[in-house]
């Protein structure tokens, strides 16, 4: 309750700053994150003095069992509409994620700005918003483990299937987005979809869970020729290095810049063809990232992947990622070893 | 290929028509339904005389691979803007879904409109699109009858979990939204989640598969006291009389309407908190829907669900849910008893 009062107040802050009378949310996590309640259909959620939510007819029973803040049902925008202005309301912010037809219905009767007011606030995450992506790592690294991988001779959508349901076994709610279980010339592909194909080397397993709404986010490669040694050393050492870089102060495109030196110093630059690394919470994907253009001074609380990799078209991919909470320096959080061996 | 032409031709003339020069698209399903290629990451795809999309490094091997219209690396913001510019493009129409941070981009640079002309055509399913949501559907039926739920005493979540399992041992990709499984009082939220807990009576199971991209959807409700089937019977009419009152002409709230004065008339109708149903295909919720104010006439080849509830808080709830193809009339996708008994 006082985390959520705390939220509330330090939008009126913001608003009052910038001289805006109200802000609007309608994404789930960001409502969930105010509220406490997370909606399964539409809401709009307006947090000014007395902050409102304005939630689906089918939503109204967990709404008024979730909601830390009043709710009321969605009628109709006219109604909403008339409700904010009898109130006094004439500027309003609005998310950078809104819709561009949610922001037509508004568009006419309120001055508009776009604000990231509660993407920044949940930058930087309290203790027990940690303790919940910790225990999220922990469930998936012990399904990991559990799975034995190595000694398997199964298809990748099996495998990735097997890790779903050991996480949700060990207490996850679900996985924190599509598992990854790639194998072979396919691992070249970032974003592979595991295929009904049996597993060939190597093999690359990038897969989380979700705990108490919280996500968390790993990857491993299980190299096997000398060749692939040599290219999971690289991605090794950039992963360690740019861990050991962050510390609070520095700039989020610093840490990118460590991981990527160190790949195009063996020559493998326009191979590594993403970003360091997300922040992670409620969302798999949070801002700020390791990116070559993020210039977000890093801060204690901060939680945020680092999973440099290198992508061989037609040949295979490596990539490593573990999950990092700043304080003084950067803590992996979790404890899987890099190397998976047998 | 031909149909994908098609696609585009079709927007072109409806571009031509409101006097518009190109069509952005990021939807990611918006994208693929044009080129083919899914975006895993983000994507521009420009709809003009020689369509183009402008993909993220890290899907560009996917995208050269998938998409039937020319695609290029995406480098910056100025880059793209500048080429849609020397392109001579001064007018852009873009997707009502468009967040508003990428309308900003640019709002400066084009006159703007908003449009659903993908969404206007993906309304009319191919026969090559209804027959995958066909096959999804049996996949997703056949799983449902393999578990033999009635003769299970597991958790709502293992429930969940083994049908999942075997709509994807059945040709599935994955399933076409989180899986609904819920028990006794919890019944009564239409998006419940599926808890820890064993299953009470009655059993609300509400799943799809996704096979080839397109989604199946289905609802079964069993019950088991003489209330429980008093009020499974209504929502059965309403869910019978609404499907045989589907034909081309007439409109979507029509259907609404034929389900609501049924559950009104015994009484209940305060008690069905959403819609009767909504659109499939790529996505699981698709326009247009049998709702009470959709006023879109039905035609040919749209594919919808009717889904009739009542949900009684604190005690349970009542769903049935069918999805069917418009021809001359409406016919059931899929041939799972609506009655599940022992």
């Amino acid at each position: 309750m006082l985390i959520m009062d705390l939220h509330i107040d330090n939008i009126l802050k913001d608003l009052e700053k910038d001289d805006i009378q109200a802000y609007l949310l309608t994404q789930f996590t960001n409502v969930e994150y105010i509220s406490n309640y997370k909606p399964t259909s539409f809401a709009f959620c307006i947090i000014k003095e007395n902050p409102i939510i304005y939630a689906s007819k089918m939503d109204m029973e967990i709404a008024n069992k979730n909601s830390k803040i009043e709710v009321r049902e969605f009628e109709s925008f006219d109604v909403m509409l008339g409700e904010l202005k009898n109130d006094g309301i004439k500027n309003l912010a609005i998310e950078p994620s809104l819709p561009y037809s949610t922001y037509e219905k508004f568009k006419d009767d309120f001055t508009i700005s776009s604000k990231n007011y509660v993407d920044k606030q949940r930058m930087i995450k309290t203790p027990s918003e940690i303790s919940n992506i910790e225990k999220a790592t922990e469930i998936a690294q012990n399904a990991f483990v559990s799975l034995d991988i190595l000694n398997r001779n199964d298809c990748e959508n099996t495998v990735a299937f097997d890790l779903v349901k050991a996480m949700i076994e060990n207490g996850a709610s679900k996985e924190s987005f599509d598992t990854i279980v790639t194998s072979g010339a396919n691992s070249s592909l970032p974003h592979a979809v595991p295929q009904n194909k049996q597993l060939e080397r190597p093999i690359l397993i990038d897969w989380g869970a979700i705990y108490n709404g919280y996500c968390s986010d790993n990857t491993r490669t299980m190299v096997y020729s000398e060749f692939q040694h040599e290219i999971w050393d690289i991605v090794a050492e950039a992963h360690d290095k740019a861990i050991k870089s962050i510390k609070p102060g520095i700039k989020c495109c610093e840490v990118d810049k460590v991981a990527r030196d160190i790949i195009e110093d063996y020559g493998y630059c326009d191979k590594f063809i993403h970003s360091t690394g997300h922040s992670l919470g409620l969302d798999i994907h949070e801002t700020p990232g390791f990116s070559i253009r993020d210039e977000t001074i890093i801060e204690k609380g901060m939680v945020i992947t680092v999973e440099p990799g290198i992508y061989l078209e037609g040949e295979f991919g490596v990539r490593l990622e573990d999950t990092v909470s700043i304080d003084k320096q950067a803590n992996i959080i979790g404890n899987l070893p890099l190397m998976i061996d047998e």
